[in-house]
């Protein structure tokens, strides 16, 4: 019998990798639920392709034109209550997370409720309710299994060392398309120069995020609540190459390292397999071609997203919720041309700054300190017009 | 209480490191059995401070010198008989084999048969009996770790992948301290410049197989033997930062690898304590200190030797005895001065091309073939002479 998988944010970059990965493996997977923010397109192709038994589409309009055109047997759901029905799907036994942002909360907060195996591509919900959600994951019996490249590295680099005393996580980072970039240089960025990410082919968010190592902050957090290490033993080192996707040092000094090619559909399918591997259609690394492997230290200076989030994950409580909302609607201004890159950071801080951090939130906290996280960053930039 | 240990070859490089790490973690291990070669002085020393309770001497009139002036509490055994009952001393948890060479064949035999766990740093042994042994350790129910840096790493990578299926086991190797030099200037290489290792600080006959690449061709069929691994899925990659001390590919494509301070306590010591990891007083690893780390390809035709050990593993039976029988005698030959460098490879293919290999040889067999190798290159080194 193959396992039923259903995946939230199946037309964005690791949502249609993971459908290349199930459609590699029918003997294993078969796909129960999809969910789309508004690619109304996109979303009936796999529909037709893939033939779930149920799917749905945040944006009510475009979840009517799925309806009207979708085949029989699989039935259409709207809004985020809809794209929550999906997530809680009896028939699925992995629910690949791929949402992009806060709007992946309520869904997986879904899922977990139903005890499932998540495969978690969506850091955000972790970096705003990551003490609600691991406490939840515990009592709901669900498994939290990572899809980040890095995450999942560290992932596999703790295997058989369960329960070992982890002397650091080395998180590395790509360092963006800037980090060899003047810090003058980096105001006259174009949402065009951000998208175009050196080594991983991304969704606009993500990119705008690894550009400001926002992303690797963001990384951060997440290891802290998936792996339950303290965040003075998590460290970042820029590799540009990114073919080390991340490491584990014990305490007695040895470090286990994962690498291989840049390529989603390998921590996707591992998520999906675990604990077995299965042969993948990724190309293999050939060390010798990636030589030579350089390692600096992080700029926070040059990249003050990165310390921001370090200071957001030291002061714990709502400061995380509040650094993502902020960097969220940020990101989004930036986009949209109202908001120079140079300035995300300091948009974050002056959110970051004002905020009374709530300890030990509840998720009614947590929806309120990034309600107005946003609403602040959006009243500032009105403010400026 | 504590872990009893006994040390093969204790005044070695490993068997000192083996006991640094046993004195650093006091309320782990004590020490029940030492030997040595022939350093009567060291092994004194070592006797007034682990308070074995039993050591052995090869040589026999060394033996007969420890004995006189041995504290009480402390048996004095000798010649190939005595090291072979002190590896069996049923007090002893763990066997440290960390004799050089086939030396230590006889005495691991001996350890097997006492169903232990051996931290094997003797790779010679599994290269010329590599069938015998592993076959007697499965019905003895004795198990075997690996302490060599490469060993210990895949030993590392693999942990949680037991039973997955490996794509390739990928050796690193230094490449010595002849790696860049011109095929031409091998020829005059002295033995203090081979002894001069690069990046680890080992023994005379291990130094000068690294500066041959023998060392590395040893450790391919090791692997074999210790990971039950075909030949054909065994690489080396030549990395001369050590640094990574070797790495696993599994069939998803995905690459685990192991870092660390070139240190023989870290190996040992993770043999030692192995489910567990505890604490060391290795120094511990700065990546952007270390970096860049570069990968090549090594090279066949330089350095003939570690051809020849890939073509006497693919040969399989008594031509890995061969190899190393023909190897320990050409490079003791060398280290005398009797033979040059570049010629250690000539004598090696020699004895190999005279030899009709025996397929599933008998331990009788073996010796005969590993006697047989011996004599040859020594006649022929008469011969020359």
């Amino acid at each position: 019998m193959t396992r039923g998988v259903t995946i939230l944010g199946a037309t964005g970059s690791v949502g249609r990798n993971a459908l290349a990965v199930i459609e590699s493996l029918p003997e294993r997977f078969h796909v129960v639920g999809l969910t789309a923010r508004a690619n109304a397109a996109l979303l009936l192709q796999f529909i037709e392709r893939f033939r779930p038994r149920v799917v749905a589409v945040l944006d009510e309009k475009q979840a009517r034109v799925v309806e009207s055109r979708c085949p029989k047997g699989t039935r259409v759901l709207g809004g985020e209550e809809g794209v929550c029905s999906v997530a809680a799907v009896p028939e699925a036994d992995v629910v690949v997370s791929a949402i992009v942002g806060a709007a992946g909360l309520h869904p997986v907060l879904a899922a977990i409720k139903q005890g499932k195996t998540i495969a978690l591509a969506n850091k955000e919900p972790l970096v705003m309710a990551g003490g609600i959600i691991t406490a939840l994951a515990r009592k709901h019996g669900a498994t939290l299994l990572p899809v980040d490249s890095e995450h999942s590295a560290i992932f596999q680099c703790l295997h058989g060392n369960a329960g070992q005393k982890i002397h650091r996580i080395i998180l590395t980072a790509s360092g963006g398309p800037f980090y060899s970039k003047d810090a003058e240089a980096l105001e006259d960025v174009t949402p065009e120069q951000a998208l175009d990410h050196p080594t991983w082919n991304m969704g606009a968010k993500i990119s705008v995020d690894s550009a400001t190592l926002m992303n690797k902050g963001l990384e951060v957090i997440e290891a802290h609540w998936l792996f339950g290490v303290e965040i003075e033993k998590i460290e970042v080192v820029v590799h540009p190459a990114s073919v080390i996707h991340s490491m584990v040092e014990f305490i007695d000094g040895s470090i286990i390292a994962q690498m291989s090619r840049s390529d989603m559909r390998l921590p996707i399918q591992y998520a999906l397999t675990y604990p077995e591997r299965v042969e993948s259609r990724v190309k293999r690394l050939n060390l010798t071609e990636v030589s030579p492997l350089e390692f600096f230290p992080p700029s926070f200076e040059k990249f003050p997203c990165l310390r921001l989030a370090f200071e957001a994950a030291r002061s714990g409580g709502t400061m995380p919720t509040v650094l993502n909302a902020a960097n969220e609607v940020a990101v989004e201004e930036f986009l949209q041309r109202r908001l120079r890159f140079s300035d995300i950071p300091g948009v974050i801080e002056h959110v970051m700054g004002e905020h009374a951090s709530v300890t030990d939130p509840t998720l009614e906290e947590v929806m309120a300190a990034d309600h107005r996280a946003r609403e602040s960053v959006r009243s500032g930039q009105r403010s400026c017009q």
